[in-house]
């Protein structure tokens, strides 16, 4: 299979349906840019989606998530399954793109055709992501990837949010990772529908696991794992160790079992339709803003954001007269 | 002054012009839950605002930003000039609200009234921090303070954005705070128009200014602070330990540093001018889904809704549907 980018979308999509990963790579690339192209990938895929299992890995950096997240398609790819695995990277001019070091532990599964990789970069702007993460999701569900992993590189508020929006997310730690109130500072606690240890050979390892077991006390059981199912479900802590799997089957046995749950209680379906609605008024937001502004004109448009940089006009003031065609 | 909840937006302004706390207090709280009152006091601003310098301040959660903030706000007080500091708090369901353990170590200015002290919290929605910030700080600009710290808790991606749209923005690391690619991870890089070493009495702190030397070295002079500026200020390394207040004088000259090259650079100008854009962008956003969805009419708007949620109709399909009425 050879790169052709001059590929039509549905080209695209028709070799992506064939098996064709280049395609699938060139579909995910044209979903990251966003824009008509995004859209019409979504339209294609969206009658064929609805049946991938997504599974969300986020914790602090250095925490091991890549390594876990390869032990874990390790473990999946054992029982025979397709896997997908989403990488969400913050993007650095400083760089000149996502930072590929932890990218590489993946090489493991890079020659095994049953797991498919990517790393999905922010670009810069904070909605960019919020949006692409869930048509990249869409794409690999329609094309029959069953099970999603989505690994986040950092712990940005963006990449804990893309990742607390998995079927079931898991944070990961490490022992003497700072106590669990940083867990708490960086809005990890309240995501977490699994705990992992990770590194659980180094000191500290138990200490850190009766912390997380004191916070879901104090957490008292009808706040986990959050308002959606008064206290049904207390995230379970998983002592592993990513690097030679240890603990990683218990891990997997973990996720199994969250889901289940999640299914049996309808929280699945809840979690899944408040992400639909959040993904609609994204789109909703951007079309009406692109309306706008072709309806008032580039140059009112031009003029009008000038004078609320010379502060001639508040914001508000030139807000409503840059939307008086529309309303 | 005692709290007269009833009071009136532009009479609460009015006693916020007096110096009364309590009012500047209860108009931030309307800025934070956003909506028509934000937007009223934002229009009371606007016309006085434009005078104030801001300065954020980020880092890893630990790194002593809190410490660091009170540290500054003494110098800034000790030449006898009015400060305000916004701590930018993640919110989190799972305490109930901000957490206050760092802001405790505030307490030191809390009966200083030369000082104004406030935590933002994120209340769970990405974009709602975006527009409050701004507005909060274009109102404590407006009742006349003249130097506003912006100190983030985490160092979510939304805390490091807030920061970094700072006039001049502090990146804190510490000894030993993982290498260099750490903060870059986190974005950090790149928002740094100063970097602390904090905790400098520690181990590793040599170490710590030299690798981050090595990082503006391998950048290359192009690359500082950003393209907006070519080559024209290299981010100096500050070693302080801010329990003692050791360093804090020559950040604090560090900070008048770079206020003068912004400021004869133009690059003030051009950062504040992208930051108006911005805030207007999300004005005209959110003012244009309100009024779609009351155009387009609460039920079938939720018709909508419910065919993407049970998934008979794509979300684009949906939008275009939504947003008819108005285009």
């Amino acid at each position: 299979v050879t790169s052709r980018p001059g590929r039509s979308t549905p080209e695209l999509y028709e070799a992506a349906q064939g098996g064709d990963r280049t395609a699938v790579a060139r579909l995910l690339s044209l979903i990251e840019r966003g824009g008509d192209e995004a859209r019409h990938i979504g339209r294609l895929a969206a009658p064929s989606a609805g049946a991938a299992y997504t599974v969300g890995i986020t914790g602090a950096p250095g925490s091991g998530k890549s390594t876990l997240t390869s032990a874990l398609v390790g473990r999946v790819r054992a029982n025979g399954a397709d896997v997908a695995v989403l990488a969400i990277d913050p993007s650095s001019p400083f760089t000149g793109g996502a930072i590929l070091g932890d990218r590489v532990r993946m090489q493991d599964h890079a020659t095994d055709v049953g797991v498919f990789i990517r790393s999905m970069a922010t670009r810069g702007h904070l909605g960019g992501l919020a949006l692409a993460t869930p048509e990249a999701i869409r794409l690999l569900d329609a094309l029959g990837r069953r099970l999603i992993l989505i690994e986040t590189v950092g712990v940005g508020q963006v990449e804990v949010e893309v990742a607390g929006k998995a079927d079931t997310t898991i944070v990961v730690v490490n022992p003497g990772w700072g106590d669990s109130v940083q867990a708490n500072k960086a809005g990890l606690m309240e995501v977490a529908d699994i705990f992992v240890v990770n590194k659980a050979d180094r000191a500290g390892a138990d200490e850190t696991r009766r912390d997380l077991d004191q916070m879901l006390d104090l957490a008292g059981p009808a706040e986990w794992p959050t308002h959606e199912s008064p206290g049904s479900w207390r995230p379970p802590i998983v002592l592993t160790v990513a690097t030679d799997a240890t603990g990683v089957a218990e891990l997997w046995t973990a996720v199994d079992d969250h889901r289940r749950h999640a299914t049996e209680s309808g929280l699945l379906e809840r979690r899944r339709d408040a992400r639909m609605q959040e993904e609609l008024g994204e789109i909703v937001s951007r079309r009406l803003r692109q309306h706008a502004r072709l309806l008032c004109g580039e140059e009112r448009w031009r003029e009008l954001t000038e004078a609320v940089l010379e502060r001639r006009l508040d914001p508000w003031s030139a807000a409503e007269e840059m939307i008086a065609p529309l309303t």
